[in-house]
């Protein structure tokens, strides 16, 4: 950590009807590394209010843990059908009110946003195995994060990071 | 009320991502009656998330006043862009979740199925205009509940009713 820098901690969060991934990361100066990260999965037997109910428990108890200061949350890619982007809406919807109901304003960047952000411009196409290997050095992790629900939280949070450096 | 029939409640929801309309309903025996009802129009100028907070402390507060029994919520038509299934899927995943926090299952019902409830069968294609005329008669109103989202709400309600008098 740079000497006097004082550390910014940014929650990603990477929204699934199965499965959500986060994961936070800190800033200090032009160093970012990884805090913690996991995945949500609620039970898939349980009625979807339920899963919902667990889906907001679990980001409240995990911005209660880490104490993020910042939030940033993917953008859907919303071009597969109405039916899977409505349920998809049920999820992302319970996690950006956990994160407001903790003092966090959900920051919202494009899948290709992200990507830029992580690879440079012109990385807007690139495969999310360039993707992940990028995070890992970025956030100097000894090993790709698994399952890539985590990677993409991580990156969604690396963008947050670098478009706060640059404002505009 | 039928003497001795203890009085049920129950919630319904018309979620929206601009407007949600909600009324609650008393059953005594054969017996419908409104208790109450409105809309909520979080703030359109704030930002998604806190219009997300603002509808589900709306219906914390709703299901806190009203105190229903069971909740019943319509089901989405997604024959629209999964753009607009996706924004309203955040605002029903608040509402849902609102209602498992005070212990209410909601139940859903499609748009259909809450038509022939209203209209009897074959009423699946009806007109909004007379759904909204036999809610009226169904509870006894002096005029037709407006906007059309408290009608709607209303309907899920009676639709609610008549499930749970015929098992199955």
């Amino acid at each position: 950590m740079s000497p006097g820098a004082p550390e910014r901690r940014i929650l990603g969060l990477d929204p699934g009807s199965l499965v959500t991934g986060w994961g936070v990361i800190g800033v200090s100066g032009s160093q970012l590394h990884a805090l913690d990260s996991g995945v949500i999965r609620p039970d898939r037997k349980a009625s979807l209010a339920k899963r919902l109910c667990q889906l907001h428990e679990g980001i409240g108890g995990i911005i209660a843990a880490a104490r993020p200061d910042e939030a940033a949350i993917e953008e859907v890619y919303v071009a597969r059908n109405a039916r899977s982007a409505l349920v998809l809406g049920h999820a992302r919807g319970v996690i950006m009110l956990a994160c407001i109901e903790h003092g966090l304003e959900p920051h919202e960047y494009s899948a290709n946003t992200v990507k830029q952000a992580v690879l440079g411009s012109g990385g807007g196409g690139a495969s999310k195995e360039r993707v992940a290997f990028m995070v890992k050095a970025l956030l100097g992790l000894e090993r790709i994060p698994e399952p890539d629900d985590i990677t993409d939280a991580l990156a969604c949070a690396i963008c947050h990071a670098n478009r706060r450096e640059v404002p505009g």
